[in-house]
This record gives C-alpha cells, structure tokens and sequence, in this order.
C-alpha cells in the first residue's frame, strides 16, 4: 500500500529540525526509541557547530533511550534541556557538569505535566512505529512510553518506520489517554489484563510530514549478570512475600507485582519464579525484562502489562516468533496508565525498587551518588511506591567493594520519604518498618540490613545522635559520605573528627 | 426511643478498656474526637499508676484531637503508641522524649494499613456521634476521619452520644469505604460535591457494648491571627493563581482547591475569596475552618468536601443555625476518601499547604523542627501534594524573629521531595520550580523566597558548593542548622567554621 506521506532520509528528517526547538522522541528504555532521525540530528548539530552556529535542542521521552538518541546527541553536544530520565554515560557526565539542564520527574506525571502546558511548546514528535495506515493510524514498536501524548501535542510528526518491528505487534498496545481536569474520569483498569484503549495512536495525518524507513534493532543493553548478592537478595524478597501471604497480610491470591530494572529485579523476579509458596502472578510494571519471558511461558507470571518490552534480541525473536501467544499475556500502555496512581492503589501492587542508598529514618537515595551527582533519575519508582499496596526498596548492603555502606546514618538526598517506605532488603536480611518509630526503624535497619562491617559504626552514631523523634546528629548525619569523599572508605570513620 | 445499648458513665466506659490494647478513636482535629471516654480513660490510667500498675493503650485517631484525647491521656502517661499525627504540646514532649512511639503517617493510607493488617488488632473503636438507631445505625459528629473502619474493624465499640450537636447533621456525611485489592473497584468521586455512599455508618449492633452521653463542645482552638506576613502569602498565591488561569494552564472554570490548616490556609483563602479575577471555587480539602463559612455564604466557594468541620463554637453555631443550606454546600467524607490518590489526581486539586521549611533543591521538611524535634506529622499534606494538579508550599521566609530562615541549603527532615514541589511562596515572593533544574531551582528559590536577610548567604553557599547536578555541600548542607543550634541564629554564618 502506498502511503500519502513523504518518504525521507532520516538526514531530510532531520534537516527540517531547527535550533532551540522541543522534541518529544519516542523510547522508554532503548526499546521502541527512534534511532535514526537522533542519530541525524546529531551529525547536524555537529556540522552545525562546525560552522559556528547554535544547535541545540529540548528532548523529551518516554525514559531512558538508546546510543543513537541519548548517546548520539549528547556527543553532538545537541541537548540543552533533558526530561524525565536517562541513563547514558556522555549525557550524565553533562548533566552533572551542568552542561545539560535535566529536571528529574516522576514518569507518571510527564504527560500530564506535557498537557498542561508546564513544559513548554512541543515543536516534534519522533516516533518509531511498526506500521502505519494512510490515514494516520500509527502502530507503536516495543513501547509506548509518552509518545501516544507527543503524537497528539507535538505540531509536526515524524515517523521511523522500523521494520525490524513485526506489523504484527498491532493489538499488543492499548492507547488510552483521560481527559484533563475537571473533565477526568476513572481510569477504567480493574486487573493487570484490562484493555481500555486502542491498538494504535490515531493522529491529525495532516501533522505527518515524513517518514524515515529503517531496520534498526533496539540498542538493548546486556544488564550484569546475577551475583551470590542479587540472588540473597531475591531469594529475601520472595520469602519475607511469602511469609506475608501466611500471616494473612497479602490475600491468598497474591497481589499484583512492580519490578524495577536491572540485575536486583531478575533476581527477585527468577526467586518468585522458583518459589513453590507463591501462587502464579500478574505484573504491573513499567519494564518488562528477559527474565519474564520464561515466566509467562512456564505460566508462572499469567499476564504483565508494562510500557517498555526491553528485550535482548534473542528474547525479542522468541515473543516475535509465537507473537499470538503472548499477545494474550502482554500489554503496553502508555507510561501514563502503567504508572498511574490511580490504578497502583487500586489493584494493590507489591512495589520493588532499587535504592541507591537508604538512611537509619527509612528514607531512600534513588538518584543522586553522594548527594550530588545524578545517576539516571528517579523513573517510575515513587509512582508505584507512593500508592503501593507494599512497597519494598532492595540493594547490596554495600558498593565499591565495600568502602560505601548503602546503610548510611542521613541519605545525601532524598527521593522517597519514611512515609513511603515500608520494606528495606539487602542481602543480609530484610527490616520490616510498617509500624515502627524512628528509633526502631534505625535499630532494625542496622541489625538487619547494614553489612557486618558497618553495624557497630553505625550503632555508635545512634549513640552519638542525643533525644528527639528522629535520631539524627546535623553534624554527622552526612560525616561517612565526607569520610568516604576524604578517604575513599566510608569504614571506621572516626566521628569526633566530624563534630 | 429507647435503645438496646448498655447506659454507661464515662468512668464505667473506661474500665473496660485494658491494658495494652489499642484503640480507635474519632477525631480528626478536635472536631468529632471522643472527649467524656479519653478524659476518663485517662483518670483510670492515673489511679493504675499511683497503684503501681503498668497501664498504656495505643492511640489511633483520625489525626490531632482535643485536649479530652490526647491532652488528657499524654498528662496520665496513658499512651504506648501513637499514630497518624498529632498537635498537643505535652504528647509531642513525650514523642520527642521517646516515651510514646509515634509513627508518622500519610493519613488516606491509615485506614488501609488498619484493614491490611500492618497495624495489629484494633480492639475498642470509641466514637463520638450526634444520632444512633437500635440496629446499628451511628450519625457521626462534625468530623469523620477513619471511624467509619474503626468501627467496622474493632472488637467492640463504645459511643459518646452528644447531644451539642444536632441529630440533623444526618445527610452531612458520606461514608464510603473501598473493598480491598484484588477486588477494589474506582472511587466515584468526579466532582468534589458528589455523594457515593451513606449518610451512616452501619455496625454490628452486638459489638456495641455501651453509650456515654454527653453534652461535650468540640475542643477547637483559636487559630493564630493574621498578620502582613501571612496577608501577604496569601496575596501572592491568589495572584500566582489568577496569572495561571490567564496563562491557560488552569482551565477557565479553575480547579477544586485543598487548604492546609492554620492561619496562612486562613490568609490564602480569604486572598482568594476576595479575588476579582478567581471564579466562584469548589474545595476538596481535609479541614473546614472557620474562614469557608463566608465564602460558603456569599457564594465564593460553591461547595466543600472535608473530612472534617473545625469550627469556632460561633461559626458552628451558625452551621448549625442553617443547616439545610450547609448540607446541600457540604460534605463530610472519609479522610480515606477526602485524601485519595485516585479522587486528587482526577478531579485535578490545586494543593496549597504550609512548609517548615524549604531547601535550595525544592525538597519540604512539613514535620521535624532542626530535623530531630517533631512537630505534628505530615498529614495530609502528601496525599494532595504528590497528586496535585499544581502543588504549592508556602510559608513565612523567616521564623523566631527572623533567627530561623525557612530558606535553608539542605531540608534537616524531607518530606516531600523536589520531585513533588511545583510552586513555593513566601512574603517575598513566588518560585515557579516546574521544567527549572536544580541549580536554576536554587537561584529562583533565594532570588524569589528568601529573605533579603539571608540572600546573600545563601548566594555564598551557592558558590561553595562545586559543580554537580545538585548544588550540595555535604559539609555545609545543614551548617545554617548547626549555626542555630551553636549561636540561636542562623544568620552571618561563617562558612568556613563548617567546612
């Protein structure tokens, strides 16, 4: 079928974009993020600044993206403002330099915040898609992330047309965007497996102004490989869940699953798996990782809905390959709906996030190394966390071969309140503070999660902290990331040196 | 009529409490809190103790009381646990002391955590109430806060019938409590004046073991004055407000607002009520003060949805003089309700609620004075903010004649985190945080909010800190704090010292 809509390079594509324009790019992770126009705009902005002329643009997206987006344009030195989340080496080192401006944003709220008018004008939308029809159905890739809100607000659209995708990924997606207030209704999502919307983001075909043919894999990245660590902490996870499921404290049908990303989540997620007291579960989830696919194959993960099939090439040939079967057991919304609040509190989710660093109160680091340097950003983890039925943060007990405990007396920022925390697991245990003050939460988290090395330093500093609600010393409460910044060892810090 | 219950005394009452046990009382500020049964409780904890008997109970409640409930039984030493807020000045002694355990809590999530098991067996649910049938049938009083599940989820209840206030306040109310996951469905609310469920809340009959009568005014505090500072926080917000509406990014019809409490919540509304450019407004808020009533009366606000009526007796005299016209402006929910996730993010609130302080990053300390000392909680203050619409904190640049500044570098507590902060505002002026990154944050937080007292010490602060994505100083973080604390001024600091 021949399409009404111009054909073009990706670097016609991109020439039509101008400096100081904003861009809502598809992607959330590497999966379903464009590729080629990016890459484009970046051999432009670099042939741009060669000539001794501005080129910079706003980049929004569903999250992280690939090298050719995130990646490319970074080196290209082509980003001036940067939301909600990434996590590509060049771009972090700008960010943290102050090059890029990049404002950390829950992914649940970027839509609406988009809508509202909170982020400016959206000049583009680059989108990859699988298929489109002449009359401007588009039928996203491997996710779908905001770029159902971009295709509506952006003025123009671009399309990659991928087709590394199958065309038969249409009826995997389920597009629904609500109103805006006060016009809003429910979110009409009861369990995991509700479809509410439609299989394909319908534009003003008008707004198409090309289309960029391609055959691009999504850049995938391998996550680290499983560690006596991870699989003690997964291993933790699935049986203090299970636990609670006898103690009557989760309902006998167990509850709905949220698992964040990397190397922590396949391994709780594999001990879920494996665990015999565990009944067959549903995620809802922003992030579908190759771990799951065994599981909805062995029927012990029945449905998963997510915004993101993050899949290595290998996982993604094998749900290509039987596509209708895990059509029925898979759904992409976009970020709006898998992360609502709404629907996390409804269903009751059990929340898993990874924390980079968790303090004696209960409170939790997601984002920032010492305080001050931003990792990747805050992602969905306070959208399911805030409304979660449980929420549970996990990490190792330490980093950098043990010279920074995760366990530290104050967290050097903070992204998820004592209110919000409920469960904190690392691989020597897990501390349940439902209920707990502050002074028990700090006692349990030493004695159950802090790693060996840390407990007494970390007892003398409860010690050291005089009366009050919270046990916190304004002067020591940050001495062991200043030990660690001084000495490059957070262990057997001398506190009187810190009063 | 006469009813099947048991007549009891306050004292009688009070005896069958034990030990130990917990208890759910009514209560949501001093409106509607139990007072004849807590007064007496407290009597029989004192005669326990000069017996040389060991007598605590657990404290559950809506949120703070009157000086019957929490007052009385914190002087008897009665209280083993506490929980989700609280503002009386001998148990907050106590808290910091750590003689009670409090544990701070958002408060829509209190009543699941009761029904999910997280806070143990509740075995007394004592209520205060203005009407009761023989089958069961309780007319709750002039709050409803989480009654409605204490009384489903306790052992046995006991109810202070009080005759203060009129039986016709049934139909005020709107009891409405959502099934547990897997089986929760949407909350109907769509508008903040819709009613989705009962005028009463209906018990098992047999689990009420006795009536107390009593004829017991609401405890209700006088609010502090107004003063220019608050005046003029309330000025700026309503100015903020009406530049938004023109700007299009609050619809022409506005939005519900939600108030804290206190008397820049007071300053705010009345800067609203007296506004030319803010359209007649609707409330879906926690607390009705005093200063709703006109706004009630002249129009301004179209309705009020609250979990609770803290009125003056004066003002409630003149509720209840017109109670027919109040009933079709006002509406008493569940604090579950009134505060929900689901219902805030819908309808789309403008969240208005008061700081103790705010950092250079936009993160809000709403609860621990120099991040040791707990004030009162958090409140609702969570549930609004994390899914407002618009989230504004306000308040006062300076405290203790200006030794305080309410601008620090570091929050010494956060609750609620840069991620959720959208608009801070003081006598000075207002900070538009939204698409700004955090060192943009920083400028616009000094420039707009600080008081000029403080502005170049913060600028200085500014400047010490090195190149990162957050501007801290892991050292000089919480200096401006340890100067208070040293000095009893946090002005002319000299940063050196901390470094």
């Amino acid at each position: 079928m021949s399409l009404p809509f111009p054909s073009l390079s990706a670097a016609e594509a991109a020439e039509l974009i101008q400096n100081g324009q904003t861009i809502g790019f598809s992607g959330f992770t590497p999966a379903g993020a464009a590729k080629a126009i990016p890459a484009a705009l970046a051999e432009k902005a670099k042939r741009e600044h060669t000539a001794g002329r501005e080129f910079k643009v706003g980049v929004l997206t569903g999250a992280s993206t690939g090298k050719s987006l995130d990646g490319a344009l970074a080196e290209a030195e082509a980003i001036s403002f940067r939301t909600p989340y990434q996590s590509n080496a060049t771009l972090r080192k700008q960010i943290n330099a102050g090059q890029v401006r990049f404002v950390d944003m829950h992914l649940s709220v970027l839509p609406q915040n988009a809508r509202y008018g909170f982020l400016g004008p959206i000049h583009w939308a680059v989108v990859e898609a699988c298929d489109i029809t002449p009359g401007g159905g588009i039928v996203l890739s491997t996710s779908v992330g905001a770029s159902n809100t971009y295709l509506r607000l952006a003025d123009r659209i671009l399309i990659e047309l991928n087709a590394r995708h199958p065309s038969s990924l249409l009826g995997i997606h389920d597009i629904f965007e609500p109103l805006d207030p006060p016009a809003r209704q429910e979110i009409p999502v009861y369990s995991a497996s509700d479809r509410i919307g439609s299989p394909i983001c319908v534009v003003d075909a008008k707004k198409i102004v090309g289309i960029v043919r391609t055959d691009l894999a999504d850049e995938t990245g391998a996550f680290d490989e499983a560690t006596p660590v991870t699989d003690r902490i997964g291993q933790n996870v699935a049986e203090f869940l299970a636990a609670e499921m006898k103690a009557g404290r989760i309902p006998p049908q167990f509850l709905p699953l949220q698992s964040g990303v990397g190397n922590i989540a396949n391994a709780v997620l594999g001990a879920l798996g494996r665990s015999t007291e565990i009944p067959p579960f549903q995620m809802y989830t922003e992030v579908l990782q190759d771990s799951v696919v065994p599981l909805l194959e062995n029927g012990r993960c029945t449905f998963a809905s997510t915004t993101a099939l993050t899949l290595s090439p290998e996982a993604m040939a094998k749900v290509a390959g039987d596509i209708e079967y895990y059509k029925k057991r898979i759904v992409l919304r976009p970020q709006e709906i898998s992360n609502h609040p709404e629907i996390v509190r409804r269903i009751g989710i059990v929340s898993m996030n990874t924390a980079i660093e968790v303090d004696l109160g209960g409170n939790v680091n997601s984002t920032h190394v010492m305080g001050k340097t931003m990792m990747n950003g805050i992602g969905g983890s306070g959208d399911f966390t805030r409304n979660a039925y449980l929420s549970i943060f996990s990490c190792p007990s330490t980093a950098k071969d043990g010279k920074i405990s995760a366990i530290v007396p104050l967290a050097s920022h903070q992204d998820h309140s004592e209110h919000c925390v409920q469960i904190v697991v690392t691989e020597h245990g897990v501390a349940d503070l439902r209920g707990k003050d502050p002074h028990e939460r700090a006692k349990i988290i030493i004695e159950q999660c802090a790693h060996p090395d840390y407990r007494e330093q970390l007892r003398d500093y409860l010690r050291l902290t005089k009366a009050g609600h919270a046990p916190l010393s304004l002067s020591l409460g940050l001495a062991m990331h200043r030990a660690f910044v001084r000495n490059g060892d957070m262990r057997g810090i001398n506190w009187e040196e810190y009063r």
